[in-house]
């Protein structure tokens, strides 16, 4: 038998935000906004973190938690409707092992005042490395960094 | 009304080769043999045609059938394990115009003499330009392709 097994699952996070989409969606687009959120974080160490933000771009991180293993986040943006849409491609390793791929679709959506984002994630979970309840669960934490980074002045 | 509209869906194909995983992995890995099975084709007019077959590395087509739009497809590859698995995340353009974000995975399963590939594509398609049904269908004759490919001596 092959140690390799790959499950596929989609999940969706939807969530408002009460700051308009040309903010919601600068957050992503502008690099020290989006290191803020996406990438610093207590006991988080990084190591490095890149972003070109355009289509065939690639966003890097190299990263661990406290004396945790090495991970890595590679993206490469698939496309961009500036204030609507962004698509973009990733995988992740953890000490050295690829636990997931994924398609990530970020969709701003005008709501009153505000901005109802939804995240669909298009997972490949790897060799039993990861599970999609993890991915769900570690995305809304992202999601509510986003929500602390709007709230800055 | 924004004019963009992302539809998400996936669907797997399942399709046997009187090959072993190693030939039918091949088939995928060198890039005389893929460039004859999934780029070239009665009808196709090929302007370019790249390959570079390893994690990170790109794929890279520039084509049209006939008098048609100019079409394009980039492809990176995110995972790759021997005669075992290939995952890469795809985009196309139909006249300029994304049509669709995808992540791939091929899976090649060892059944007797021959071989099960699993495909399965979640994909992202965009703005009404087009739709998991067509895109199911072409894969599906890429397939038949494949299969005459590794009937060759």
């Amino acid at each position: 038998m092959s140690k390799h097994s790959t499950t596929h699952a989609t999940f969706t996070i939807e969530r408002r935000y009460d700051a308009p989409p040309a903010r919601v969606f600068k957050a992503f687009s502008d690099p020290a906004a989006k290191r803020r959120w996406f990438v610093e974080g207590e006991g988080w160490v990084i190591e490095s973190y890149d972003i070109d933000f355009r289509v065939g771009g690639l966003e890097r991180s190299r990263f661990r938690f406290g004396d945790g293993p090495p991970m890595t986040f590679d993206a490469i943006y698939q496309d961009i409707v500036t204030n609507e849409r962004i698509i973009n491609a990733y995988s992740m390793t953890m000490g050295g092992n690829r636990i997931s791929a994924s398609l990530a679709t970020t969709e701003f959506r005008p709501a009153g005042n505000g901005t109802i984002l939804v995240f669909t994630e298009q997972g490949a979970y790897l060799d039993g490395h990861d599970n999609v309840a993890q991915r769900e669960e570690g995305t809304r934490q992202l999601f509510e960094a986003l929500a602390k980074e709007l709230k800055r002045n």
